[in-house]
Protein backbone atom coordinates (compact mmCIF):
# COMPACT_ATOMS: atom_id res chain seq x y z
CA UNK A 1 0.00 0.00 0.00
CA UNK A 2 0.95 3.35 -0.55
CA UNK A 3 -0.74 6.75 0.76
CA UNK A 4 -0.18 9.91 -1.36
CA UNK A 5 -1.25 13.02 0.89
CA UNK A 6 -0.68 16.62 2.05
CA UNK A 7 0.41 18.24 5.16
CA UNK A 8 -1.82 20.71 4.60
CA UNK A 9 -4.75 19.33 3.40
CA UNK A 10 -7.88 18.47 6.74
CA UNK A 11 -9.21 15.39 4.47
CA UNK A 12 -5.63 13.68 4.00
CA UNK A 13 -5.33 14.68 8.56
CA UNK A 14 -9.08 12.79 8.81
CA UNK A 15 -6.54 9.74 7.55
CA UNK A 16 -3.89 10.52 9.66
CA UNK A 17 -5.50 10.03 13.22
CA UNK A 18 -7.05 7.28 11.84
CA UNK A 19 -3.96 5.50 10.99
CA UNK A 20 -2.53 6.52 14.14
CA UNK A 21 -5.53 5.36 16.47
CA UNK A 22 -4.68 2.18 14.58
CA UNK A 23 -1.04 2.44 14.56
CA UNK A 24 -0.37 1.47 11.26
CA UNK A 25 2.05 2.69 9.39
CA UNK A 26 2.02 3.47 5.27
CA UNK A 27 4.76 4.22 3.18
CA UNK A 28 3.79 7.70 2.33
CA UNK A 29 4.06 9.73 -0.60
CA UNK A 30 3.72 13.73 0.01
CA UNK A 31 2.08 15.28 -2.92
CA UNK A 32 3.03 19.01 -3.34
CA UNK A 33 -0.37 20.85 -3.39
CA UNK A 34 1.62 24.44 -4.03
CA UNK A 35 3.32 23.21 -6.69
CA UNK A 36 -0.42 21.72 -8.17
CA UNK A 37 0.95 18.12 -8.27
CA UNK A 38 -2.95 17.27 -7.95
CA UNK A 39 -3.05 17.93 -11.26
CA UNK A 40 -0.10 16.21 -12.97
CA UNK A 41 -0.83 13.35 -15.12
CA UNK A 42 0.72 10.85 -12.47
CA UNK A 43 -1.21 12.21 -9.73
CA UNK A 44 -4.18 12.27 -12.08
CA UNK A 45 -4.23 8.48 -13.45
CA UNK A 46 -4.72 7.63 -9.05
CA UNK A 47 -7.23 10.36 -8.94
CA UNK A 48 -9.57 11.28 -11.03
CA UNK A 49 -10.95 14.08 -8.79
CA UNK A 50 -7.62 16.02 -8.66
CA UNK A 51 -7.99 15.59 -4.68
CA UNK A 52 -5.99 14.27 -1.62
CA UNK A 53 -5.77 11.59 -0.11
CA UNK A 54 -5.12 8.33 -2.09
CA UNK A 55 -4.60 4.99 -0.95
CA UNK A 56 -3.21 2.77 -3.74
CA UNK A 57 -3.27 -0.75 -3.21
CA UNK A 58 -0.55 -3.33 -4.21
CA UNK A 59 -2.66 -4.43 -6.76
CA UNK A 60 -2.54 -1.04 -8.06
CA UNK A 61 -6.38 -0.37 -7.14
CA UNK A 62 -6.30 3.27 -6.06
CA UNK A 63 -9.29 3.98 -3.63
CA UNK A 64 -9.88 7.99 -3.11
CA UNK A 65 -12.52 9.80 -0.87
CA UNK A 66 -11.59 9.30 2.80
CA UNK A 67 -14.86 7.15 3.73
CA UNK A 68 -13.81 4.80 1.32
CA UNK A 69 -9.76 5.14 2.13
CA UNK A 70 -11.45 4.17 6.30
CA UNK A 71 -13.58 1.25 5.43
CA UNK A 72 -10.71 -0.23 3.67
CA UNK A 73 -8.46 -0.01 6.97
CA UNK A 74 -11.17 -1.00 9.51
CA UNK A 75 -11.96 -4.07 7.09
CA UNK A 76 -8.56 -4.61 6.79
CA UNK A 77 -7.46 -3.91 10.41
CA UNK A 78 -10.39 -4.54 12.56
CA UNK A 79 -8.50 -4.00 15.90
CA UNK A 80 -9.69 -0.64 17.79
CA UNK A 81 -12.22 -0.35 15.49
CA UNK A 82 -13.03 3.47 15.07
CA UNK A 83 -16.39 2.79 12.48
CA UNK A 84 -18.34 0.67 15.16
CA UNK A 85 -18.32 -3.21 16.04
CA UNK A 86 -22.11 -4.06 16.41
CA UNK A 87 -24.70 -3.31 13.45
CA UNK A 88 -26.62 -0.35 15.35
CA UNK A 89 -22.98 0.94 16.62
CA UNK A 90 -22.03 1.17 12.58
CA UNK A 91 -25.26 2.84 12.21
CA UNK A 92 -24.72 5.64 14.62
CA UNK A 93 -21.17 6.19 13.55
CA UNK A 94 -22.20 6.62 10.08
CA UNK A 95 -24.93 8.80 10.94
CA UNK A 96 -22.79 11.33 13.55
CA UNK A 97 -20.30 11.40 11.60
CA UNK A 98 -21.89 12.23 8.08
CA UNK A 99 -23.28 15.09 10.46
CA UNK A 100 -20.28 16.48 11.57
CA UNK A 101 -19.14 16.63 8.34
CA UNK A 102 -22.09 17.81 6.18
CA UNK A 103 -22.97 20.37 8.80
CA UNK A 104 -19.27 21.21 10.06
CA UNK A 105 -16.43 20.22 7.71
CA UNK A 106 -18.19 20.55 4.22
CA UNK A 107 -19.54 24.05 5.74
CA UNK A 108 -16.01 25.01 6.84
CA UNK A 109 -14.23 23.71 3.43
CA UNK A 110 -16.66 25.66 1.32
CA UNK A 111 -15.96 29.19 3.00
CA UNK A 112 -12.58 28.16 2.48
CA UNK A 113 -12.98 27.37 -1.27
CA UNK A 114 -14.80 30.42 -1.71
CA UNK A 115 -12.79 32.76 0.08
CA UNK A 116 -8.93 32.12 -1.00
CA UNK A 117 -8.06 34.35 -3.77
CA UNK A 118 -5.87 31.09 -4.79
CA UNK A 119 -9.16 29.16 -5.37
CA UNK A 120 -10.74 31.52 -7.51
CA UNK A 121 -12.14 29.33 -9.82
CA UNK A 122 -11.82 26.29 -7.71
CA UNK A 123 -14.41 26.98 -5.67
CA UNK A 124 -15.32 22.95 -5.14
CA UNK A 125 -12.95 20.13 -5.49
CA UNK A 126 -13.97 18.50 -8.64
CA UNK A 127 -12.29 17.46 -12.17
CA UNK A 128 -14.29 20.53 -13.49
CA UNK A 129 -13.58 24.55 -12.39
CA UNK A 130 -15.94 26.47 -10.65
CA UNK A 131 -16.33 30.22 -9.64
CA UNK A 132 -16.59 31.49 -6.26
CA UNK A 133 -19.62 32.93 -5.28
CA UNK A 134 -18.94 35.24 -2.48
CA UNK A 135 -22.19 35.22 -0.97
CA UNK A 136 -22.01 31.11 -0.27
CA UNK A 137 -18.56 31.98 1.88
CA UNK A 138 -20.96 34.08 4.06
CA UNK A 139 -23.54 31.29 4.39
CA UNK A 140 -20.89 28.77 4.94
CA UNK A 141 -19.27 30.88 7.91
CA UNK A 142 -22.78 31.21 9.39
CA UNK A 143 -23.51 27.33 8.92
CA UNK A 144 -20.24 26.72 11.05
CA UNK A 145 -21.21 28.93 13.76
CA UNK A 146 -24.44 26.78 13.70
CA UNK A 147 -22.22 23.91 13.97
CA UNK A 148 -20.44 24.49 17.05
CA UNK A 149 -23.70 25.63 18.83
CA UNK A 150 -25.50 22.25 17.61
CA UNK A 151 -21.97 19.89 18.53
CA UNK A 152 -22.14 21.72 21.86
CA UNK A 153 -25.80 20.43 22.68
CA UNK A 154 -24.79 17.31 21.47
CA UNK A 155 -21.66 17.08 23.93
CA UNK A 156 -23.68 17.82 26.96
CA UNK A 157 -25.49 14.18 27.00
CA UNK A 158 -22.41 12.12 25.67
CA UNK A 159 -19.26 12.42 26.09
CA UNK A 160 -18.00 11.57 22.13
CA UNK A 161 -19.77 12.69 19.21
CA UNK A 162 -21.34 9.11 18.44
CA UNK A 163 -21.89 8.39 22.10
CA UNK A 164 -19.66 6.58 24.38
CA UNK A 165 -16.74 5.97 22.66
CA UNK A 166 -14.38 7.79 20.41
CA UNK A 167 -14.71 7.02 16.75
CA UNK A 168 -14.24 8.41 13.03
CA UNK A 169 -16.93 10.98 14.04
CA UNK A 170 -15.10 12.52 16.61
CA UNK A 171 -12.34 12.67 14.22
CA UNK A 172 -13.90 14.40 11.60
CA UNK A 173 -15.73 16.95 14.37
CA UNK A 174 -12.04 17.51 15.89
CA UNK A 175 -10.07 18.33 11.87
CA UNK A 176 -13.53 20.87 11.59
CA UNK A 177 -12.82 22.74 14.66
CA UNK A 178 -8.49 23.08 13.63
CA UNK A 179 -9.58 23.79 10.18
CA UNK A 180 -12.05 26.59 11.57
CA UNK A 181 -9.51 27.97 13.75
CA UNK A 182 -6.49 28.28 11.13
CA UNK A 183 -9.19 28.51 8.03
CA UNK A 184 -11.42 30.87 8.86
CA UNK A 185 -10.56 32.03 12.18
CA UNK A 186 -13.41 30.41 14.02
CA UNK A 187 -12.05 29.01 17.14
CA UNK A 188 -15.02 27.43 19.60
CA UNK A 189 -16.24 30.51 21.28
CA UNK A 190 -15.95 30.61 24.93
CA UNK A 191 -19.37 30.02 26.10
CA UNK A 192 -19.72 26.51 24.64
CA UNK A 193 -18.42 24.66 27.80
CA UNK A 194 -19.17 20.83 26.90
CA UNK A 195 -17.54 21.20 23.06
CA UNK A 196 -14.34 22.90 24.72
CA UNK A 197 -14.16 19.78 27.07
CA UNK A 198 -14.61 17.49 24.32
CA UNK A 199 -12.11 19.01 22.24
CA UNK A 200 -9.28 18.95 25.06
CA UNK A 201 -10.12 15.86 25.39
CA UNK A 202 -9.93 14.16 21.77
CA UNK A 203 -6.92 17.06 20.97
CA UNK A 204 -4.79 15.47 24.26
CA UNK A 205 -5.24 11.96 22.21
CA UNK A 206 -1.74 11.22 20.57
CA UNK A 207 -3.42 10.71 17.37
CA UNK A 208 -4.41 14.14 17.24
CA UNK A 209 -0.81 15.33 16.36
CA UNK A 210 -0.60 13.02 13.48
CA UNK B 1 -38.20 -1.93 13.42
CA UNK B 2 -40.27 0.80 11.63
CA UNK B 3 -39.31 3.03 8.47
CA UNK B 4 -40.32 6.80 7.79
CA UNK B 5 -40.28 8.17 4.30
CA UNK B 6 -41.90 10.48 1.78
CA UNK B 7 -43.43 9.02 -1.42
CA UNK B 8 -41.66 11.82 -3.40
CA UNK B 9 -38.45 12.16 -1.12
CA UNK B 10 -35.56 11.13 -3.77
CA UNK B 11 -33.44 9.81 -0.17
CA UNK B 12 -36.52 7.77 1.09
CA UNK B 13 -36.53 6.20 -2.59
CA UNK B 14 -32.32 5.08 -1.99
CA UNK B 15 -33.52 3.33 0.82
CA UNK B 16 -36.81 1.89 -0.91
CA UNK B 17 -34.83 0.72 -3.54
CA UNK B 18 -32.26 -0.73 -0.95
CA UNK B 19 -34.77 -2.70 0.32
CA UNK B 20 -36.37 -4.12 -2.66
CA UNK B 21 -33.02 -4.96 -3.87
CA UNK B 22 -32.59 -7.64 -0.58
CA UNK B 23 -36.17 -8.48 -0.51
CA UNK B 24 -37.03 -6.80 3.04
CA UNK B 25 -40.07 -5.72 4.25
CA UNK B 26 -40.61 -3.27 6.87
CA UNK B 27 -43.96 -1.47 8.52
CA UNK B 28 -43.73 2.28 6.69
CA UNK B 29 -45.07 5.60 8.04
CA UNK B 30 -45.65 8.41 5.67
CA UNK B 31 -44.47 11.60 6.76
CA UNK B 32 -46.15 14.46 4.63
CA UNK B 33 -44.00 16.70 3.83
CA UNK B 34 -46.69 18.94 2.00
CA UNK B 35 -48.52 18.64 5.66
CA UNK B 36 -44.72 20.09 7.23
CA UNK B 37 -44.94 16.40 9.39
CA UNK B 38 -41.20 17.06 9.70
CA UNK B 39 -41.46 19.61 11.73
CA UNK B 40 -43.92 18.39 14.07
CA UNK B 41 -42.58 17.52 17.75
CA UNK B 42 -43.05 13.73 16.98
CA UNK B 43 -40.78 13.74 14.17
CA UNK B 44 -38.34 16.01 15.89
CA UNK B 45 -38.51 13.34 18.36
CA UNK B 46 -36.84 11.10 16.10
CA UNK B 47 -35.02 13.09 13.55
CA UNK B 48 -33.01 16.25 15.23
CA UNK B 49 -32.21 17.42 11.09
CA UNK B 50 -35.86 17.33 10.28
CA UNK B 51 -35.66 15.34 7.04
CA UNK B 52 -36.61 11.71 6.06
CA UNK B 53 -35.92 9.03 6.01
CA UNK B 54 -35.40 7.68 9.34
CA UNK B 55 -35.35 3.94 10.59
CA UNK B 56 -36.28 3.34 13.97
CA UNK B 57 -35.26 0.01 15.47
CA UNK B 58 -37.23 -1.85 18.25
CA UNK B 59 -35.07 -0.33 21.18
CA UNK B 60 -36.21 3.37 20.15
CA UNK B 61 -32.96 3.94 18.41
CA UNK B 62 -33.34 6.69 15.18
CA UNK B 63 -30.80 5.98 13.12
CA UNK B 64 -31.22 9.09 9.96
CA UNK B 65 -29.40 9.57 6.95
CA UNK B 66 -29.13 7.36 3.90
CA UNK B 67 -25.65 6.01 4.76
CA UNK B 68 -26.39 5.07 7.64
CA UNK B 69 -29.63 3.08 7.49
CA UNK B 70 -28.17 1.45 4.66
CA UNK B 71 -25.68 0.29 7.02
CA UNK B 72 -27.90 -1.23 9.15
CA UNK B 73 -29.24 -3.10 7.16
CA UNK B 74 -26.22 -4.27 5.21
CA UNK B 75 -25.16 -5.66 8.23
CA UNK B 76 -28.34 -7.35 9.97
CA UNK B 77 -29.79 -8.55 6.11
CA UNK B 78 -25.88 -9.62 4.47
CA UNK B 79 -27.85 -11.68 1.83
CA UNK B 80 -27.77 -10.01 -1.99
CA UNK B 81 -24.76 -7.29 -0.81
CA UNK B 82 -25.34 -3.74 -1.91
CA UNK B 83 -22.17 -2.18 -0.10
CA UNK B 84 -19.40 -4.78 -1.52
CA UNK B 85 -17.99 -7.99 -0.42
CA UNK B 86 -14.46 -7.77 -0.02
CA UNK B 87 -12.29 -5.18 1.87
CA UNK B 88 -11.69 -3.73 -1.62
CA UNK B 89 -14.92 -4.16 -2.87
CA UNK B 90 -16.43 -2.28 -0.08
CA UNK B 91 -13.87 0.51 -0.56
CA UNK B 92 -14.92 0.58 -4.22
CA UNK B 93 -18.57 1.01 -3.41
CA UNK B 94 -17.73 3.46 -1.17
CA UNK B 95 -15.63 5.65 -3.40
CA UNK B 96 -17.90 5.42 -6.26
CA UNK B 97 -21.19 5.64 -4.74
CA UNK B 98 -20.07 8.92 -2.61
CA UNK B 99 -18.60 10.24 -6.20
CA UNK B 100 -22.21 9.90 -7.48
CA UNK B 101 -23.93 11.73 -4.62
CA UNK B 102 -21.39 14.67 -4.00
CA UNK B 103 -21.47 15.60 -7.80
CA UNK B 104 -24.80 14.31 -9.04
CA UNK B 105 -27.62 13.92 -6.24
CA UNK B 106 -25.73 16.42 -4.33
CA UNK B 107 -25.95 18.91 -7.28
CA UNK B 108 -29.63 18.55 -8.46
CA UNK B 109 -30.77 18.61 -4.75
CA UNK B 110 -29.08 21.71 -4.14
CA UNK B 111 -30.52 22.79 -7.49
CA UNK B 112 -33.90 22.45 -6.17
CA UNK B 113 -33.82 23.70 -2.69
CA UNK B 114 -31.97 27.12 -4.08
CA UNK B 115 -34.93 27.30 -7.03
CA UNK B 116 -38.12 26.01 -5.84
CA UNK B 117 -40.51 29.17 -4.08
CA UNK B 118 -41.41 27.12 -1.24
CA UNK B 119 -37.95 26.28 -0.17
CA UNK B 120 -37.30 30.26 0.15
CA UNK B 121 -35.48 29.79 3.23
CA UNK B 122 -35.23 26.14 3.41
CA UNK B 123 -31.89 26.03 0.93
CA UNK B 124 -30.80 23.43 3.22
CA UNK B 125 -31.44 20.00 4.76
CA UNK B 126 -30.74 21.45 8.29
CA UNK B 127 -32.71 22.14 11.52
CA UNK B 128 -31.52 25.82 10.80
CA UNK B 129 -33.22 28.13 8.01
CA UNK B 130 -30.87 29.48 5.18
CA UNK B 131 -32.32 31.64 2.58
CA UNK B 132 -31.63 30.25 -1.36
CA UNK B 133 -28.42 31.56 -3.32
CA UNK B 134 -29.56 32.09 -6.78
CA UNK B 135 -26.07 31.81 -8.64
CA UNK B 136 -25.33 28.98 -6.64
CA UNK B 137 -28.76 26.93 -8.06
CA UNK B 138 -27.45 28.01 -12.00
CA UNK B 139 -24.08 26.48 -10.92
CA UNK B 140 -25.65 23.27 -9.37
CA UNK B 141 -27.38 22.65 -13.18
CA UNK B 142 -24.12 22.77 -14.31
CA UNK B 143 -22.58 20.27 -12.03
CA UNK B 144 -25.26 18.07 -12.78
CA UNK B 145 -24.54 18.57 -16.38
CA UNK B 146 -20.95 17.62 -16.11
CA UNK B 147 -22.32 14.69 -13.50
CA UNK B 148 -24.41 13.07 -16.71
CA UNK B 149 -21.16 13.77 -18.64
CA UNK B 150 -18.52 12.09 -16.41
CA UNK B 151 -20.75 8.97 -15.46
CA UNK B 152 -21.30 8.38 -19.21
CA UNK B 153 -17.23 8.45 -19.87
CA UNK B 154 -17.07 5.76 -16.55
CA UNK B 155 -20.09 4.17 -17.91
CA UNK B 156 -17.89 2.91 -21.59
CA UNK B 157 -15.70 1.31 -19.42
CA UNK B 158 -17.90 -0.73 -16.47
CA UNK B 159 -21.02 -2.06 -16.56
CA UNK B 160 -21.72 -0.72 -13.40
CA UNK B 161 -21.14 2.78 -11.30
CA UNK B 162 -18.45 0.93 -9.60
CA UNK B 163 -17.93 -1.97 -11.63
CA UNK B 164 -18.64 -5.41 -12.46
CA UNK B 165 -21.82 -5.65 -9.86
CA UNK B 166 -24.93 -3.66 -9.43
CA UNK B 167 -24.53 -2.02 -6.07
CA UNK B 168 -25.43 1.26 -3.47
CA UNK B 169 -23.67 3.06 -6.59
CA UNK B 170 -26.26 2.72 -8.96
CA UNK B 171 -28.90 3.15 -6.66
CA UNK B 172 -27.84 6.96 -5.76
CA UNK B 173 -26.55 7.06 -9.28
CA UNK B 174 -30.11 6.12 -10.74
CA UNK B 175 -32.29 8.60 -8.31
CA UNK B 176 -29.80 11.27 -9.13
CA UNK B 177 -31.65 10.99 -13.17
CA UNK B 178 -34.68 10.65 -12.29
CA UNK B 179 -34.85 13.65 -9.62
CA UNK B 180 -32.65 15.72 -12.76
CA UNK B 181 -35.76 14.75 -14.56
CA UNK B 182 -38.66 15.62 -12.76
CA UNK B 183 -36.91 18.05 -9.92
CA UNK B 184 -34.84 20.11 -12.81
CA UNK B 185 -36.35 19.59 -16.28
CA UNK B 186 -32.57 17.81 -17.31
CA UNK B 187 -33.24 14.17 -18.68
CA UNK B 188 -30.04 12.47 -19.68
CA UNK B 189 -28.79 13.84 -23.02
CA UNK B 190 -28.98 11.93 -26.21
CA UNK B 191 -25.26 11.88 -26.84
CA UNK B 192 -24.74 10.19 -23.49
CA UNK B 193 -25.40 6.46 -24.91
CA UNK B 194 -23.40 4.53 -22.14
CA UNK B 195 -25.32 6.49 -20.02
CA UNK B 196 -28.51 5.75 -21.29
CA UNK B 197 -27.47 1.71 -21.97
CA UNK B 198 -26.92 1.60 -18.20
CA UNK B 199 -30.32 3.53 -16.92
CA UNK B 200 -32.34 1.17 -18.88
CA UNK B 201 -30.92 -1.79 -17.70
CA UNK B 202 -31.18 -0.55 -13.85
CA UNK B 203 -34.41 1.42 -14.77
CA UNK B 204 -35.72 -2.55 -15.81
CA UNK B 205 -34.94 -4.21 -12.41
CA UNK B 206 -37.94 -4.28 -10.41
CA UNK B 207 -36.55 -2.35 -7.51
CA UNK B 208 -36.43 0.47 -9.75
CA UNK B 209 -40.18 0.35 -9.18
CA UNK B 210 -39.57 1.70 -5.38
Amino acid sequence: MKFFQSSFSPNSRRVRIFLAEKGITIPTELVDLGAKAQFSDAYRAINSRFVVPTLVLDDGTSIGEVLAIWRYLEETHPKFPLLGLTAKDKALVTMWERRAELDGFAAVMEAVRNTLPVLKVRALASPHNYEQIPPLAERSVLRARNFYADLNSRLAEVPFVAGDAFSAADITAVVTVDFARTGINLPIPEEHASLRRWYDTVSARPSAKA
